[in-house]
């Protein structure tokens, strides 16, 4: 499994990832889930990925050889004008590596599948944050739904549909998003630290934060005890139930 | 989909299920989920089902023909020794009515299944808490495991998994469920209200407390709005985070 959030303020972008794979419990690794391209100045893309490694491997490195020598930038996540066709790009490369990796008569084995969450900003628009579905196809994040999450998205939903406020600070969002991961990584042994973060900020074309959340982070750590208190107390507070 | 929970304190059992049954976001019922057997001063014994409809109420109703006439009780849970005999008797009807209702070479088809929670008591013995596959084995609640959910068990769990206590009141588990119940509800359409309530005191053999928690229930709504506002002050009272 895996845990992603995407999450558009007023502000800019914040991306989250974790880093675990697994094929088993018994076959765990740590593979980096967020990728970014940048001209600077000009555009800055990122992408988080959730699903078969292999095919998420493909996507990105069909997407950066692509971008890498200008002869061969046709079609590229570089050269295209806008967001909205570099998510078609990236959808259309989802939809080949998926469906290059399924022997015929395989088509309906869910095992190549994977999910994207895209954001980022092309100069002469806004930036704009996706989330790609397995089929290639698209939905765009909204004043109505300013967030995306992929892979398991449940347990850390709760907290981000409550707190969750398009004019917070991006320190704030980074405390949400990673009481969020607290609760993902509390309930579900495929996902596991260290967390990737970013953070985009609006007109800026290039990446404003970029860190690694290490495993035995004293921030994450203090969020994740705290968190626990927090919640028993906010409990507490409600008011009793009567029979 | 469906969401029951069944908790073990240490003065008894605390039973909760939603009514909500669909065939599609188009097709939605209310059914109980929550079934008892009582003898007075003998036995009490409460099951909470999730799954294919007709598949639980298959299983509901042969566990119920064969309790109701006494020449016809062998095997019945009224009879059975023990709660492990019950849960038996139980996991073998489960996996009766599932397999009856699988077509040859439809075996894999998910869409019959039904998985339970089980709880009770029987004098002689302490009261017991189970949870019933859809393959007709158990496993029981115990000290470090001591609720088990059923149906949409994710949105709801990283509440109960922080704040449940073996010492609380009846009256506060009801509370951390209604909590756990309103953050599934928030989340998932096919869960929903009314929701059934049981409580068993140990050696009581006997419901202590059974109530039906109506939609638009005034306690409801309040924790419903209050637990919004306590998340998010939860989260203010959390650290910064700095970049």
């Amino acid at each position: 499994m895996t845990y992603c959030i995407g999450l558009r303020l007023n502000k800019g972008l914040v991306f989250m990832s974790d880093t675990r794979t697994n094929a088993g419990v018994d076959n765990v690794s740590v593979f980096k889930k967020m990728h970014s391209w940048i001209i600077p100045g000009e555009r800055a893309i990122t992408m988080m990925t959730a699903g078969n490694l292999a095919t998420t491997q493909a996507i990105i490195s069909t997407l950066d050889e692509r971008s890498k020598a200008p002869e061969d930038r046709k079609p590229s996540i570089l050269e295209a004008p806008s967001m909205f066709q570099v998510a078609r790009l990236v959808g259309e490369t989802v939809r080949e590596e998926i469906h290059g990796s399924t022997i015929e008569g395989q088509e309906a084995d869910a095992a190549f599948n994977a999910t994207l969450i895209l954001g980022g900003q092309i100069k002469g628009s806004p930036p704009r944050l996706f989330l790609i579905y397995p089929e290639g196809n698209f939905i765009e994040a909204s004043a109505e739904t300013p967030f995306f999450q992929i892979g398991e998205t449940k347990y850390g939903r709760p907290i981000l549909v409550r707190a969750y406020d398009p004019d917070m600070s991006y320190e704030e969002a980074v405390k949400l998003m990673l009481v969020s991961f607290d609760s993902t990584i509390k309930a579900n042994l495929s996902v596991g630290l260290p967390l990737d973060l970013q953070v985009y900020e609006n007109d800026a074309f290039q990446i404003k934060q970029e860190q690694r959340i290490p495993v035995d982070d004293p921030y994450f750590n203090q969020i994740s005890t705290g968190w626990g208190d927090a919640l028993r107390e906010a409990f507490r507070s409600l008011p009793a139930f009567r029979f």
